[in-house]
């Protein structure tokens, strides 16, 4: 039955397991960078990890190469099917998959559904939609299985060393995932995990969406500032480095801040800087985009963000963009409107309104789904581990400790007072961008936020009559209460039928 | 069986029937204000139209009210069940439907299916999902039924008069509906029909989404004007009413910068201006929103009409709005630095942008879904009838005959011609409503992305080093073909593994 060449490892596995009847904490499915250094991660922090790798072309021998490269002589057992991994496992068995979100993660779970046993836990750590993610916690409860649907930060180098971990999905698996999560979790200064449960069905997954949405945010801001600098002062990228370290040891000190000196250091195998040998065309993997589909599903205006998500959209239209630039000219003034300082509280300021907006959305999403979301807990989470972590989340956590049921966080003593001090050295900056043709689409898309937000009489009116003058769709008065919808027949031709119920 | 009392009406008219003979040439169902209007206009084109509404609570008497009422003397057929409508109609049947989109078309449409035979046509003239527009279609070519998805648009007067037509779906059923719609729709000046087939299976309602997004960003557009003008100049309704009907003379002239005016200057029974007694929150039904979805999910930046779905958005907050307000006070500035023809050339200019974005979307969607969109046909349908009819269009409709293939509608001659005659005013309006805090987002919107779309060398660089830096992600190299990724170990500690399949 057994070829040896084929099973040889395998063969060797199961008889060191019989022999030492050693049953793994956790297994792990999907052995790609990340699934590989939580592995390690996990392993480092004395748990035994079943690795299983899905057989693909060209990847038959992940999980040999894993056991015997960066895994060996380590506490991983390797197994090369799903029967073997379930198995292997302690009860109740945890299974973790690390594997690319969406059509995969429903083929494991049917493979892996009728090899386990009620009360065992299968946890998702790829960027899944919470939808999917709500979906498969109801699925699997109907068979006495638990569903944790967890967002994990941080890149490889977090997994390795400690990510940022958003779980979610059945309550009652938390007690029972809880030990290797918050073991490998990267930890706060006073020790404390960070992995904390955030609630019920998809909140795990959606917490990492406006996490990476918020990324996205922090991303194109710092990609704003540097190409204002690098435009419009003409600064060198050592220049630039020193800046931005100089900023990482301020209030702006952040992951996101710090690497960016690095790279702007950092020299290719020439000797020349790496960064302007990168094509300017961004990647991404969806979760910016669930984002901002997210916002608009809930009503919320998360502006800052969905330009992130068009500015790296708009950089992919190479065609488009070259035709432009002959068409247009691609400008690069060099004139030294632009002051550092007044660019630090620029940046400073746009990011506040960017987690304002993206924690806005988290409250709404609260109440619409019935989550009853910790805020304060969620930015504590975000202060280490993940891609966003900075200083700043603890005058989040800070704003929401004082004020629980904070409406919005612009209205935080802390950085409504930052906001207030920085405004003028803001609307210079995007004023000089907008003068000179440098697009900040991030910076402008928050202030026209907080001024769309602080005005007391918006043009909304306006709208309301057009809505009203070509569709019925009826209006509000300012004399009237709110509520009451009345309808005019503007042109006298019109009728007196609204386009809804109501006729006033 | 019958009682007379309720059924006095209903006997009547199947005597009428079988006395006559007459069978009717399309059933219209849902007599809301826009069904109402349609089968009015049906009616007055020579067509005998059938009409029934669904019934609900209140609205038991719908079909008697019509048919006594504004129906009355009219060549209308009045049915109170589904059967009676389907019996009274010409084959192949046409019926319409004018019901909220959602559940209750697929409940009707279930409701129609055993009482329709073989060929017959059912169109669905609301703003319906287009993806469920595309399952509907396959789903009743299954039953040998054929489905129409229309746009349809021009509000209630439109739909009396003559609206703009974007019908979809079976193509075979086109012919077997064109007399109707292109009889009911709006007229060019040629006598040519605002209604032309616009292609396969949620193509009709896909237009009809973008269609409305270029609404709602004319509306924020004319918003923004409007409160520029109020604000910054303090220009009294009737002073605004004139700008605007001067300019509604040159080559802003539209349908919403005609009604701006008449809404300016339209008295309340007080007589004061109705205008300033109607509440700055704004409504929506949704389909700007869809527009923004549509757009992210193909991946275009749609960046002018997402701001405008927001800004409605914004303007609903009206509790933050309030304490915002308080907290930031809500200035009006009153000095004169803008002047009135500068801010005409940035509306008009931004309102390019909004179009080419919008014509973006449809030429990738088109191509995405292989609808094979006649853009310039589609510019042509929405110069009458439609909410954002305006001269504007025809020039729409000559780039697109000009260049067929036209990557973008900035780089049509006489659009760039605009732009860039326009750009100082437009940069110098943006910049003073940045610097006096008055909201312009969808008009900064707009400048940022024609900035985004001619720059050369974008610091999207940067991003992708970072994202290489953190995740792993690859970057392609200028040095290099495109689509050839590297990746850097930046830290020196990440490892080679990358997080997709190459690695370099």
């Amino acid at each position: 039955m057994f070829v040896v060449k084929d099973n040889f490892y395998h063969l060797i596995s199961d008889i060191y397991t019989i022999y030492t009847m050693q049953l793994s904490d956790i297994g792990l499915i999907g052995l790609a960078v990340m699934g590989e250094n939580l592995a390690l991660n996990m392993e480092s922090r004395g748990f035994r990890v079943t690795v299983y790798n899905r057989p693909a072309a060209g990847e038959e021998l992940v999980v040999e190469r894993f056991i015997s490269g960066r895994g060996k002589g380590k506490n991983f057992f390797g197994t090369t099917s799903l029967t073997e991994l379930v198995s292997s496992l302690a009860r109740p068995r945890r299974v973790m998959m690390m594997i690319k979100a969406g059509t995969p993660v429903d083929d494991v779970i049917g493979e892996l559904v009728p090899l386990l046993s009620p009360g065992d836990v299968i946890i998702d750590g790829g960027n899944s939609d919470f939808h999917d993610t709500a979906r498969r916690v109801k699925e699997l409860a109907a068979r006495d299985l638990y569903f944790i649907g967890m967002g994990v930060s941080g890149g490889e180098l977090g997994a390795l060393e400690g990510p940022s971990l958003m779980p979610g999905g059945s309550p009652e698996a938390w007690p029972l995932v809880r030990p290797v999560f918050q073991a490998i979790a990267a930890k706060l200064e006073d020790g404390s995990p960070c992995c904390e449960w955030i609630g019920r069905g998809g909140a795990g997954h959606f917490v990492k969406t406006v996490h990476n949405g918020i990324e996205y945010g922090d991303m194109q801001l710092i990609a704003e500032t540097y190409s204002l600098l690098k435009n419009r002062k003409q600064m060198r990228n050592e220049e630039m480095a020193e800046l931005f370290e100089a900023w990482d040891r301020g209030e702006l000190n952040s992951y996101l801040i710090g690497i960016t000196a690095n790279i702007l250091r950092f020299k290719d195998v020439d000797g020349t800087y790496l960064l302007d040998k990168i094509r300017d065309v961004a990647g991404q993997k969806g979760t910016g985009k669930w984002a901002a589909i997210a916002a608009l599903d809930e009503d919320d205006p998360l502006s800052l963000i969905t330009e992130a998500v068009y500015a790296r959209l708009l950089s992919a239209m190479v065609d488009e963009r070259t035709e432009a630039a002959q068409r247009y000219g691609s400008h690069a003034h060099t004139d030294s409107h632009i002051r550092t300082e007044d660019l630090q509280e620029a940046l400073y300021a746009a990011k506040i309104v960017s987690y304002a907006q993206g924690f806005s959305l988290l409250k709404r999403a609260s109440v619409q789904y019935d989550w009853d979301l910790d805020l304060g807990s969620i930015a504590r989470i975000w202060r280490n581990g993940c891609i966003i972590r900075s200083v700043f989340l603890q005058k989040i956590t800070k704003a929401y400790e004082a004020v629980p049921d904070l409406k919005n966080l612009l209205f935080d003593t802390f950085f409504s007072g930052k906001i207030q001090s920085s405004l003028p050295a803001w609307r210079k900056i995007v004023s000089e961008a907008i003068l000179s043709g440098v697009p900040v689409p991030a910076m402008c898309a928050a202030l026209t936020y907080l001024d769309g937000l602080r005005t007391l009489h918006s043009p909304a009116n306006l709208i309301q009559a057009q809505r009203d003058y070509f569709g019925a769709h009826t209006y509000e008065r300012i004399d009237r209460d709110p509520g009451i919808f009345f309808h005019t027949d503007w042109t006298g031709v019109g009728g007196d039928t609204t386009s809804g119920v109501y006729t006033a």
